[in-house]
């Protein structure tokens, strides 16, 4: 089968909830996943995994435990591994990560929102 | 050092020429690029890499050995190792890369516009 184009916002349209990322390609061992996020995420680290966020529309704000950034449509943010981090965003926020296949949304702070076995869309 | 964000659009205004990817980011073993195409590139594939492109503004049209599709401006196509592909732009187009550290533009077909050692911006 040939390589398919992915249209980012069509994918998008295919869900409403926050927190529940989807998987839209694999390459190299990592997912790229598109997620949706509104208030506030729990404090958490990945152990063995950096995560990218890029934003796709509207803006979020990323707090580390010295200080937090917001990260506006069209930039990005390395997250490096062992790092804490909590999303927050006052508004919903499309965001693109791209991480290591099997990382936890939750790294190591598993709770209700934590979702495992990530559907394909 | 916190994390930065990293503005997409700011980062292609730093350079004007073709084929010729930046490195942005590094995570997990895999660097993000920018590169700007314009033209035919060469037919080539890459022995051990999965290759990621993402229109961030423009569009241009993948060629494989049995097919072809366009790239449209928030779209993203991924590429298996062991691929031909020849990318094509007719106007220029600005494309965000995902791959493997190492990975060289003109994989297996080495000519004038291979890149290495390619610069951080």
């Amino acid at each position: 089968m040939s390589p398919q184009a992915i249209n980012v916002r069509e994918k998008f349209s295919l869900f409403t909830d926050h927190w529940n990322p989807r998987i839209v390609a694999e390459l190299n061992g990592q997912h790229v996943k598109l997620a949706k996020f509104r208030g506030e995420f729990a404090w958490h680290k990945h152990v063995a995994e950096d995560e990218l966020f890029f934003v796709v529309e509207g803006r979020f704000r990323m707090d580390f435990r010295d200080t937090s950034l917001w990260v506006e449509k069209g930039e990005m943010i390395v997250v490096p591994r062992g790092v804490e981090h909590r999303p927050f965003a006052e508004n919903e926020v499309q965001v693109m990560l791209f991480e290591p296949v099997g990382t936890l949304n939750t790294g190591d702070a598993k709770d209700s929102r934590t979702r495992e076995g990530l559907d394909w869309i």
